[in-house]
Parts: C-alpha cells; sequence; structure tokens
C-alpha cells in the first residue's frame, strides 16, 4: 500500500460529493477539513456518516467549519459545491488556500475552472470529474450508490494540454490509498468533452422527459436523441481540437444500457427544486462550439429547454 | 344573406371539433348527419349542446348513428377525428360519401389528405384546417371558447396547387351563412405549412414543457426555440416549394403573445392520456424535408421527444 502524500484538504461544500471524497480520504488517514453551512451543528456533535455497498465509513469526529476565516490554509482545496454557487468562490477560497496550495474543481461542465482561475490565479488550479452515484440523505449522512471514479487533470487557461504534473501524482496517491480509482488527464479539456458525451444527452433528457437512463435506452426515439446529441458534442469536441476517440460513443451507450436505472444528477436537483447546472453543462460547450461558428442545434434546444423549466421553478421558488 | 348551398353533410366524429362545425352548420338550416360512438344514446335522447361566447346552441333533435351503414349518402363528408384514427377511414368513408361527394378532411399536419385519398381518389378530397379552440365537456356538450375560422382548399396527389374551386365555394357559402369565417386557399400545401409555423412550436413544447403558450411567449429561452422552431418549418415549406410570406413569423409570435394562456390541442391530448398526432404534426412535415435533403434538427429533437412520450403513455394505458 501506498504511503499517504502528506498533503492536507479542505472540502469546500460537505454535501453528496464533497462529503463522499472528504470522508474516504479522512478514512484512509489524510488531514480534512470540512466547510459546511445548514449541516455544521449536526456534523460537530455527530461527525460524517457513508453509507456504501463498499463498506460504511464512520467518522463521529470530523474538523467541521461554518466559516472559511477559521479554517488552516490547506494543500488541497477541494471545491466540491455547484457551479450555480459559483458567486461564493471569491469570498471562500483564499482564506483557506495555502500559498504553495493547488484548488482542485470537482464540477461538471466545461471551462468550470475559469471561475476559480479568476480567484486564485490559473496555475493553481486542477480541474476534476467525478463518476460518482451518491445522495445526501439527511444531515451529514451520505449515501454512496455506484461508481467512484476520479478524473484530473493540470487547468490551462488558452485550453492548452499540460499534461501529467506531479502534484496531480501527488493527489492521486491519497485517493488511491482512500481506494478511489483515479485517472490522471494529461488534457483536460478533452477530459471534460469525453465527460459531456453522457452529460449532455442524459442529464437534460432525464430532466425534460422525466426519465431514468434505463427508460430512454429501452426507447427508440429517446435513444437515437441521446445518440444524435452525442454526435453534436463529438463536434463541438472537434471544435476545440479535441478527438473523441472512435468507438467511444457506442461503448457510452452500451453502457449506459447495462447501467442500473438511474437518476441523473440534474433530474435530482430539479425534483429537489435547486438550480440546474445549465450554464456549466449546456451553456459553456454551446458558447465554446459557437465561437468556432459550429452550430449544435439540439443540444441548443436542449439548453432552451432546460432554462425555460429552470427560470420557471427558479421564480416558483421566491 | 346568403342561402346555403342545399348540400348535406356527415359528421364523422362528433368531438370537440366535428360536433362544433356540425352544430353551427344544421343550426344555420343545413342537412346534418352525425357519427357517434360512446355518446351515440346520450345524443340520441338529448341531442347536442355547443356552449359559446357566440351565443350558445341547443339542438335537442339531430340526426345521429353509431354505424355509417345507416347513414345517408352525403355531398360532404367532414373527417373531424384525429389523425390517430385513420386506420378507421376504409370503413367509415365509402358507405357515407355520394359518388359526386367530397370529403372534407379537418386535421392537423401535413400530408393527411393521403390517407382518404386512398380510401376515395385523390379527386374527392378537399382538406381543411382548423383554428378553432373547444372542448367536449361531455357527452353531446361541446364547449367554444375561442377562435372558430377554418380555411380549406383542393388537394392534389402530386402537392400541386390547385386553385379554387367551385365545390369549395358552395361548402364556403354554408359556412358562411352558419357564422363561421372560412378562407379558400388555392395552394392546400401552403396552407398546412402556415398552420405547422405555429403548431410546430407551440404543441410539441407545450406537452415536452408542460407549459402553456403565455408562460412560453414571457421566457426568452422558451420564445426562442419557438422562434428557431419556426425557422426552420420555413426551410421546410421552402423544400416544398413554398414561400411563407416575410413578416409571417413575427406576426404569428406577436399574435401569440397577445393571445390568452392556451392550453394546446395536443397537451389536451397528452393531459387525457389519448394518443398524440406526433406523426401527422412532425413526422410527415420531417419526412418531407428529409425527402428534399434538408434537415430541421430542432424539430426532429421535438419529434423524438414527443416520441418517447406518446409511447411512454400508450404502453402505460395496456
Amino acid at each position: 500500500m501506498t504511503a499517504l502524500s502528506g498533503l492536507n484538504y479542505a472540502i469546500i461544500g460537505t454535501g453528496a460529493l464533497g462529503g463522499y471524497y472528504g470522508a474516504r480520504l479522512q478514512q484512509a488517514g489524510a488531514e480534512v477539513h470540512y466547510l459546511l453551512r445548514s449541516d455544521y451543528d449536526h456534523v460537530c456533535q455527530f461527525g460524517l456518516v457513508v453509507e456504501s455497498p463498499d463498506g460504511d465509513v464512520n467518522l463521529p469526529q470530523v474538523n467541521a467549519y461554518r466559516d472559511v476565516a477559521n479554517m488552516p490554509p490547506c494543500d488541497v482545496v477541494v471545491v466540491a459545491l455547484k457551479t450555480t454557487q459559483n458567486h461564493l468562490l471569491p469570498q471562500l477560497l483564499p482564506p483557506v488556500l495555502k500559498p504553495s496550495g493547488v484548488v482542485l474543481v470537482l464540477q461538471n461542465g466545461l471551462g468550470v475552472e475559469a471561475a476559480v482561475a479568476d480567484v486564485v490565479g490559473a496555475e493553481r488550479v486542477i480541474g476534476g470529474l467525478c463518476f460518482l452515484c451518491s445522495n445526501k440523505v439527511g444531515a451529514g449522512h451520505i449515501r454512496h450508490l455506484d461508481y467512484k471514479k476520479i478524473e484530473i487533470g493540470e487547468y490551462d487557461a488558452a485550453g492548452q494540454a499540460k499534461g501529467v504534473s506531479d502534484r496531480m501524482r501527488a493527489i492521486a496517491t491519497d485517493f488511491e490509498r482512500a481506494g478511489i480509482p483515479i485517472a490522471l488527464a494529461a488534457d483536460l479539456v478533452l477530459a471534460r468533452w469525453k465527460k459531456l458525451m453522457w452529460n449532455i444527452p442524459f442529464n437534460g433528457l432525464s430532466v425534460v422527459l422525466d426519465a431514468t437512463t434505463a427508460e430512454m435506452m429501452l426507447d427508440d426515439q429517446a435513444r437515437q436523441l441521446a445518440t444524435d446529441l452525442m454526435t453534436e458534442v463529438v463536434l463541438g469536441a472537434a471544435g476545440q481540437g479535441r478527438q473523441i476517440p472512435p468507438g467511444f460513443q457506442e461503448e457510452m451507450l452500451e453502457h449506459t444500457a447495462e447501467m442500473k436505472p438511474y437518476r441523473t444528477s440534474m433530474k435530482i436537483d430539479y425534483d429537489e427544486a435547486r438550480p440546474l447546472e445549465v450554464e456549466a453543462m449546456y451553456g459553456a460547450p454551446l458558447k465554446a462550439a459557437q465561437a468556432r461558428n459550429m452550430r449544435l442545434p439540439k443540444v441548443m434546444a436542449l439548453y432552451q429547454q432546460l432554462k425555460f423549466l429552470d427560470n420557471r421553478r427558479r421564480q416558483g421558488n421566491q
């Protein structure tokens, strides 16, 4: 077993995602500090619980904070907020990031690192993609359902591939020690487009059609629409000079057909009346494509539908 | 006041649409025969009632039939079934159509006359478009809410404009006498594409987004999507050599914005768990465009979504 790197971690947003990875890192022996809001009192008293098919994790004592001013500066600051909360980053990040530290942005979408780079500088940003199915089911209580893999890559403001860095390897050591498979992406932008290949069809359609992945894969028309959306994503990636490997699309469709019926993260957000990450997941890829005069009309139609549904729900919540 | 033409009418499908126009023709003095199914007993006993802002129509005695075999052959056979019931036409039409008679197809979509032409011959078909907002609220009980205009045009199997015929004028005489504004289209295909300009965006989106026309027009993204769909319909029409007049699209959007909140006919069908007219309204225009190598991607995406929703609902009903 590899030893830990000795890096310490701040988890900004201790929900289904941040809570899961933080708890696994802590369980493996890493020093982890958690920023909480509504769950703060409960977690101070009872700690964190992760139910998981891999075995439950009980952490009766965790380093919990409700204010970043009280957190120690950390080597790795994990942004595990939804992109819809990125307006909070200028307040949250500076106090908790060591001068030599790095921010690991575990968010969906494209170009989501830019908001972090604006605050801490592009050279201190690593992007990350999570292939995780987990829910927060109560205060400090996370239910891990399936998957857990993570993929990380160095951010570059100009969108160039930066290769694999030593600090990526150090972080990978800790995640591996915690039992989380981690891939090191030499090209973060390619990794993000590959993830969009799944997220763009299935997150959006699951909301608009009120459907699970299984229902969509079993219906000829919905499966064809998902396929068409993927084909447009391939074009969008090509516009940024990224080649989605041949066969990747078919492989992803087959994998989705074999998955157990899955409620996507956007569907969960929608069902729980939370804001949808439409801009990060659809708006940014569409803008990137548009800047290169590429049209992704079906992705655009889905974006427009999701914006309508999201706006209506937000207005209803006011 | 013009006199009636003396034509007699058969109404095939005495619902919100057929019942409304039939009752208005009968009220004006025309001889009208109604085919009914579930409402037959009730209508035999109590007749037809149309509530309307124009004044209610009470017809205690109507010529009601549950079997076309008992109906007299008529000059004008009005097909007022949904297109999803067109498989019934070979049984329904021949007994009730005079040798010199004509079938008036009051259905939504494109190319819907072909199913009728297969049964009675293309030269005995007139297509019609209804701009009508009415519901059936009980047996033999129709509530007319708004609009009533009708537009008719001669059908041509090759899709050519056939001009205005004498038999169109004769029918128009009766509808005008009944207080129904009627337009005579020299080019039925153009008239159908113009109606699709509204139906394609607003019928489909109202189902997928669970929204009224007013909600869509008030939301920037939904209004833009509706506009984009209309722009694709203009292309589709151009593929069939039909020029939608400049300004028509803006005019239609403005008109829709000023309408009272309106539940579209497809939304009503969906809410009442009836099959959706997806093929007539989306499948046929898409096929027509495809035959000319034109792609209407946003219309296609909406088609695919509607097919999924319609299939799921039908399976749920089995």
